[in-house]
């Protein structure tokens, strides 16, 4: 059953694979060999069976070493798993009636190829990322979908493919977009979530993970300082669709006939956000019928800041043309400079005029955590909204967004459609807990256990440490290029977050007079460094222009397995790969 | 550093607990007897290490045996994990150096929780679910959220208390709700997704699974029976969101200027669906500023069928009032009865009247994959949208829903807003695969790879051969009743899907003759029938009114491990939890 071409192009380079990950096998048995008891065997066994075997085998091919002679020395004495995954299928694996035994040593083997990715995430000397381009991995490799069942030792297979050819977000010197990171606790609790496969709509079916939900949001509102935590919320699917439901709520607010009349009952609305904002707020806008026309960009200054004098400026200009303005989102780290608009000047306008204040705290949020940079949202106490994602600086697993409303019952009023299959009135418990009502989904996925489990095994402290460090890093990133020949900072001043933005350039730029050539050569150097980068798959860091600024590095730190080696090596590859260009 | 209140209910109950699931350690070990080679002493050495210690420690207190005389006759020489978790931190597992062996060791303890909890997910002498009223919760168990971290133990006793009060919806008579079910590969699938912890919103971060997507939604197209399975689609956060998309799709399709311009530059637009669809469409219409007002719901039949010729007598009224009818969402396997409606002739209205038809096949779309049930949704392929959501009838864990778009690029300009620091345009690889401006999210959690991988699991066949089960099932359940004492039937007719509706009268109502009386206590008997069910954590199905019916039972069947003797066993359940009122 097991196809000829499957996966072919990765039984091709399987060579190239095992070079860049030298002694996988071994290294596990290095590790089990720290274990003082009988987990050390325990691992060995584990070594011995499926993943392990095959990496031993082809090591053993390889290397001319087998695992027997890896160098563990514990006593092993579990035999090899005979369990033939090729003639056994998924219906053989529960429920089937005696599915029990193959569904363990199934799910163990996909187990240890998950526990063997993990530790290579961590190994330095493994690759980012085994780059292919699209239509080397659509040929190469059988993604054909069939009648036919394929023979649950193919699936381990494509497991395993499929994870060779994963980006690893977690590994030390992947930089490249703001989520990074793998933490363990926060993996464990998206398993124990897979394995609960429920939904977040009622307490009836997710007694648990509502009522964290419901801890959690709490805590959150504490710490952006609303008066006894309390405020209203949900995690949504993302930092776009919670700013859009900061949007749709503070429409509502204002004109809650909107819900049955459609914005054709109501007068045009504008929104305000900055030129260096995120992009859904205009996605919002669209989607919500409002139209990005009336997104008005404000001004920033030099740092990326919003400038709340244009700001005013904007929204009375907007009221002069018989617009309503009704909300102004700032944004607390923003994703290119990582700046932190004013919040508190942009508040008083607010007040002011009577807008709806949101906050985008998608990127900055995080720094609530931290004692030393919470200042740099000072203010947000004072938003009506606020969007933190916990899966950016606080590394939790992807995805975990939370939208916090200062306004209870808002959200509720806004999106209820009274839905009488799911939200019976005559259920036997206590019918506040059932918040499926107040969201846009129906079904939601459970994104809170990540962050509540990681919470109780950090600490606040916890996330604090991880967050100051990944700031600490940052500046040492900063102090060491901001003078070094051949790097231009895109701004001056130490940056907020974690966020450093520079060219390079490479020596034959750096003398070029004619600003016109050496802007249309300099645009071109990050996008060939960064293809370099992911072809060797040694790092990974993103680059855009912005503005009038041509193509720049874009240098973020969330993940808290960077150290400042990492840094450190970012910069001699960049040099390594830019200085012929 | 452990709270000394931390999960006391847990532990106060834990007797109840042993009870409910008499012997896990022992059925561990039975398993484990089966394996002919040495996986036996593996699972055993496992069962010796963590949960399988406590479990058996405290099996061991309660029954008087120990899990050396469990029963297992395998050699088991690997002596017991002596990590000991009460004195180690999240600090000490990776990326800490040196924190492989301890990461090693908790991640297989979380496994060893999670693999027990899925052996009793199927065990039908198990509890689907041990319920506790929010507040007996909340105050038995320590879920605040503290500045100081907790110890590796209590985030293990975390994990195996909130699986303790989990509802297992993947076991055989759990009904409650569309999505049931938990499949051994799917449920691999999504512990690998965890662990890639990626993004789709580019080729660059997620290669392979970008590419699953791809090939996944052209053979679902195809299945739909769009020619060679072109067009476009996306998976999104559930079904309430892929309605929506199809919703924005339409209206810009008809008025791209909406964009821009938001709802104030076009005439009023109105959406029709029937009487008995999902709440999704009036959500979306709020959302999108259409407004509720502007969903008009066509009539259904006895059988909860839209009506086309309602529907065309709707549309032709709009156009009189000067409205424009711009979508018409006709649904493929309503919520509640389970209807089906005529998609051909609401496909000839549609064409004769100018108007996007959507099919919100959330629930039925499923049926595309059985040859023997398709016919049902007939017509689907003169659709210009199709939200088909794997994870209900396809028992895809959760989430893991698709809408299919006829017209290829239309997502793409309807919702694209040209983030340059995400969708740089000189990349090295062909952009096309950069999808993520074509969704309303910025990032998106990966939910392709559990059904790409269930597919290649079963293929079509297998997913076919469950479906039709269920529908068996359901067929039975309705053969069963529907001549059967004290039972009635909402609506006649054999199901087309699998709900199935009716009331139970109990023997001191099937007499009453005063037909308001009558009504008013058959209200009451569905909900305390269900509480029973949940306090006893027998059984769980759902129940609803709907338009003038008074509340009656909605069984649903989607989980592939129900069979006959569980229906048996919910009928036999009703009428025991149910005969005295």
């Amino acid at each position: 059953m097991a196809s000829p071409r499957f996966w072919s192009f990765a039984a091709e380079n399987e060579g190239n694979t095992s070079n860049q990950n030298p002694g996988t096998p071994r290294a596990w048995c290095q590790a089990a060999q720290k274990f003082t008891g009988g987990i050390g065997s325990k691992l060995c066994a584990l070594l011995s069976t499926g993943e392990g075997e095959k990496a031993a085998n082809l090591a053993a091919k390889q290397e001319g070493s087998t695992l027997e002679t890896c160098g563990c020395k514990e006593l092993c004495t579990c035999s090899k798993n005979n369990i033939d995954f090729s003639v056994l299928y998924s219906t053989d694996l529960l429920p089937a009636s005696d599915g029990d035994t193959a569904t363990m040593a199934f799910l163990q083997e996909v187990m240890d190829i998950l526990l063997s990715y993990i530790v290579n995430t961590f190994d330095r000397s493994t690759k980012v990322i085994d780059f292919h381009y699209p239509n080397e991995l659509l040929q190469a490799n059988n993604w054909e979908l069939t009648d036919e069942p394929e023979t649950l030792d193919d699936i381990l297979l494509n497991c395993r493919s499929t994870m060779k050819y994963a980006i690893k977000t977690g590994h030390p010197r992947y930089f490249n977009q703001l989520s990074t990171g793998l933490d363990m606790v926060g993996l464990a609790a998206d398993w124990l979530t897979s394995t609960a496969n429920t939904n977040m709509f009622t307490y009836e079916i997710a007694p648990v993970f509502v009522l964290m939900e419901y801890v959690t949001l709490k805590k959150m509102r504490e710490m952006i300082g609303w008066p006894d935590g309390s405020g209203d919320g949900i995690f949504s699917p993302g930092g776009a669709i919670s700013n859009m439901y900061a949007m749709l709520v503070a429409r509502y607010k204002m004109f809650p006939e909107v819900k049955e009349k459609g914005m054709s009952a109501v007068p045009r609305l504008v929104a305000f956000t900055s030129e260096h904002s995120h992009f859904s707020i205009k996605k919002g806008a669209a989607a919500l019928g409002i139209g990005t026309d009336s997104v008005i960009l404000v001004k920033v200054d030099e740092r990326g800041k919003m400038i709340p004098s244009d700001l005013e400026r904007r929204i009375i200009e907007a009221k002069q043309k018989g617009y309503v303005p009704f909300f102004v989102s700032a944004t607390a780290g923003t994703t290119v400079y990582g700046a932190f608009d004013p919040l508190i000047a942009i508040a008083d306008v607010c007040k002011k005029h009577k807008v709806w204040m949101h906050v985008d705290g998608a990127w900055g949020g995080g720094l609530l955590m931290s004692r030393k940079h919470r200042w740099k949202l000072n203010g947000v106490e004072r938003a009506n909204s606020v969007t933190w994602n916990p899966h950016k600086m606080m590394s939790v697993p992807l995805q975990c967004s939370a939208l916090l409303v200062r306004e209870e019952g808002l959200m509720q009023n806004c999106n209820q459609m009274h839905a009488c299959y799911l939200f019976q009135q005559d259920k036997h418990y206590d019918l506040s807990y059932d918040t499926g009502d107040k969201a846009l989904q129906c079904g939601r996925h459970v994104d809170i256990f990540k962050l509540w489990l990681m919470w109780k095994a950090k600490g606040t402290i916890g996330f604090e440490a991880q967050i100051d460090k990944c700031l600490e890093l940052s500046e040492y990133l900063y102090n060491k290029i901001k003078n070094r020949e051949g790097y231009e900072m895109v701004f001056n001043e130490k940056p907020q977050h974690t966020n450093v933005c520079f060219w390079y350039l490479p020596p034959s730029l750096r003398y070029v007079e004619d600003k016109e050539e050496r802007l249309r050569r300099l645009s071109k150097v990050a996008p060939v460094i960064k293809t370099r980068m992911m072809e060797y798959g040694t790092t990974m860091v993103s680059y855009q222009p912005q503005g009038d600024k041509v193509n720049f590095f874009r240098m973020v730190i969330s993940n808290p397995a960077a150290a400042f080696e990492d840094i450190d090596f970012l910069i001699d590859e960049i040099e390594r790969l830019g200085q012929d260009l």
